[in-house]
């Protein structure tokens, strides 16, 4: 009855009490109020919306439904970036590291990927032996000695948002600003880190597709993370074109290594300046320092190797075997090669037809439960902006199960190109800064 | 999969098209959408609407999930009269007698009450033996032999709008125009009547608390019914006060018997002329005559008698009896009589709270399936406009099951009168006309 009350006043359009968004959603959680009721209340915050104060409400409550870490003990202080999530995002590998060898201690609890999006944790079980999966005292020892941990979200974790997340998922309630900041800030919050670093994904291979749905979004997460008091900031990237050249999970992590290893060329250099430029920010808010002298920091630890040394550190304290690692990625697979069919320049490349062929290929799942092809994905050998002659090789597809389909694939992949006579003025990877 | 991409078009303020609106609602009715889905998008519905089109639509795939009546065998042409509920409201018994007296055939399916708005069905079954469950075969064949039947609505009729009621009316997704239109509509459609009269209430004791509201309802009901062929006219009606004296079951039955018989003060007189009203609406449309001509021989059939002989006819073919139902209301029962404790005009009597008392004596249901008392309610000795002394008496309070809780509800009841030292303006019953 109570239940029926708060529906009815957010479908007229009046804000909801602290008590009763505490009451409902913990009704929720504990199955006392029936999903139906719930995704009438999620359908009418799509419609009506959530004020600050309401949305803080929210994830606090979802915040509270499970564990919440605190990082008292450790010296160094912590810092966390989560990204909105894209084709091509591997930069949490390269970000985390960076930052830890700042001597920012990185608590970080990713997600697995679903449709198009690839899950950092997907991407790190590619590396033989890396176990995800870990009780929060463990995620918590592996933090302390090596200073970062991308480790999986448990099921201690705000599990309200784990449940609401799902019947949203169904209900067609997934887009709602208020409903996407409490269920990204409930578990980030949770975690305990006293800095966070937003980049909001924003084009056709994300979930925000206008700049001012992501600049909405990323000033909601620094608002959200400040009200709850944490130091915040926040980045709008563009996600028009994948990110780096890999696209999968295995390539994805070879691609990062290269980048740790300062290989030339190992990713474009806007996407490298993006790591550098989100570390910076973790770093910055972290240990109280100028922009300008952390982004320096950055750079100087990324070139001195001793981020890829945080990164094997982190492997290591998981069960990962990087030996086996590049074992793994000499492993025999199917392969298949697309050409230039004229020459001119890339203008562009369609990062949501990208990710539709990767999954397709096995790298990512169409449903939770799917299982993942590690091997399999799509490498490009050009970025947005090159010039290429007729014939030129454009991209790599791989799959490891068999030849079928790869051909068709190819075919889908070659339409995510555009090849023009003429240059297009150059995009920025950077669209929005939301800072203090 | 369908399904949500049918939720993210409405919940994107999209119309949507004939064939998703059928496939949602049969899916949901075989069982195959689950709640959680039909709530979202009764959700979205709420927000933002559907125009004149989809409203046709959802009610004709509604009306279809079930038995559709037809009366082509049938000399006389066919009407009925709805009304959207109020309190004391028990003008179908007369209205619909008066019409079959003029040579209308009316097949009436009604409901049972909930909350503090009664039922047409629960009121007929305070007369001993009077049976409203009947097969649609029954049905026919009563409305065939007394020119009308008022009976219960069967399982057979609007199978999917039963089930989507029950659904809306824990997920705060009943106030919706659409949604109510395509609920009233797909059970009065199915009936199969040529002719079709609204009475939409409005105020305080109704669901349509503004005149704007009511307006719009009356507009759609009309403008559905028209859409689907059928003849229609509707009348927005106040509903501040209650409707007539008693407020009840047999009370109310018993009122509207006196006012067959043309009893003086039976029931106010701007009641009874709304009785004429609705009935020459009916029969106006279903014999194309003017509401001129209709009102007269309206008028004639009610003093004569017939209309009365046809309320006994149909009560008799519905296994009633009107013996037994005068010695049930000789029955001893408890009462309480409220008295004014000022002198001054009656300027007003709160439906809702009248409605509220009468629930709480056991006239009505707070939940369906419980039990009614047919004996309990309330019988006003006065209307607003009344001058009363001191001490006169303003209503009666009656209950079978003891004399439990009747002096509180008595107090609570007092509460519903307001006596002022001067009169107020009068007001309409009728507040707007909306016809051809």
């Amino acid at each position: 009855m109570i239940a029926k009350l708060i529906i009815d006043k957010k479908r007229e359009g009046h804000a909801l009490g602290s008590a009763e968004i505490r009451e409902f959603v913990d009704g929720f959680t504990r199955g006392d109020i029936p999903d139906c009721q719930m995704s009438a209340l999620a359908m009418a915050i799509c419609c009506r919306g959530m004020n600050e104060r309401e949305t803080a409400d929210l994830t606090d409550v979802m915040m509270r439904s499970g564990e919440c870490l605190e990082w008292k003990d450790i010296a160094a202080p912590t810092a966390d970036k989560h990204s909105t999530g894209g084709v091509g995002d591997k930069l949490s590998l390269i970000i985390q590291p960076i930052a830890a060898a700042c001597g920012v201690a990185v608590p970080s609890l990713a997600g697995r990927g679903l449709g198009i999006t690839g899950g950092t944790v997907d991407k790190l079980e590619s590396i033989p032996g890396y176990k995800c999966a870990q009780t929060l005292d463990r995620f918590r020892n592996i933090v302390e000695s090596a200073g970062v941990s991308i480790a999986m979200q448990t099921g201690e974790i705000a599990p309200a948002d784990r449940k609401l997340y799902a019947l949203r998922d169904i209900t067609g309630t997934v887009a709602s600003i208020p409903l996407i900041v409490s269920s990204i800030l409930s578990k980030k919050l949770a975690e305990g880190a006293g800095s966070l670093v937003f980049d909001v994904k924003c084009g056709r291979g994300a979930f925000m597709k206008t700049p001012e749905d992501a600049s909405a979004l990323a000033n909601a997460l620094v608002g959200g993370a400040r009200a709850a008091g944490r130091k915040a900031a926040a980045l709008v990237t563009a996600m028009d074109a994948p990110l780096g050249f890999a696209v999968g999970n295995a390539n994805e992590v070879r691609e990062a290594m290269r980048v740790l290893s300062c290989e030339q060329d190992a990713m474009p250099s806007e996407a490298v300046d993006l790591c550098v430029e989100l570390a910076a920010m973790m770093v910055s808010l972290a240990k109280d320092m100028s922009l300008d002298e952390a982004r320096s920091l950055c750079r100087e630890r990324l070139a001195d190797g001793s981020a890829k040394r945080k990164f094997e550190a982190m492997v290591e304290a998981h069960g990962g075997d990087l030996g086996a690692f590049e074992a793994l990625l000499k492993r025999p697979t199917f392969k298949f090669r697309i050409q230039a069919m004229k020459s001119g320049f890339v203008t562009d490349i369609d990062a949501e037809r990208v990710g539709r062929v990767a999954l397709a290929l096995g790298a990512g799942r169409e449903r939770p439960g799917d299982t993942i092809d590690p091997l399999a994905g799509i490498t490009l050998v050009v970025k947005v902006g090159d010039r290429v002659a007729t014939g030129a090789p454009l991209a790599t597809l791989e799959k490891s199960s068999g030849p079928d389909g790869l051909e068709s694939a190819a075919a889908e992949l070659y339409k995510a190109f555009r090849i023009a006579p003429e240059l297009s003025p150059p995009s920025q990877l950077i669209i929005e800064r939301v800072e203090s």
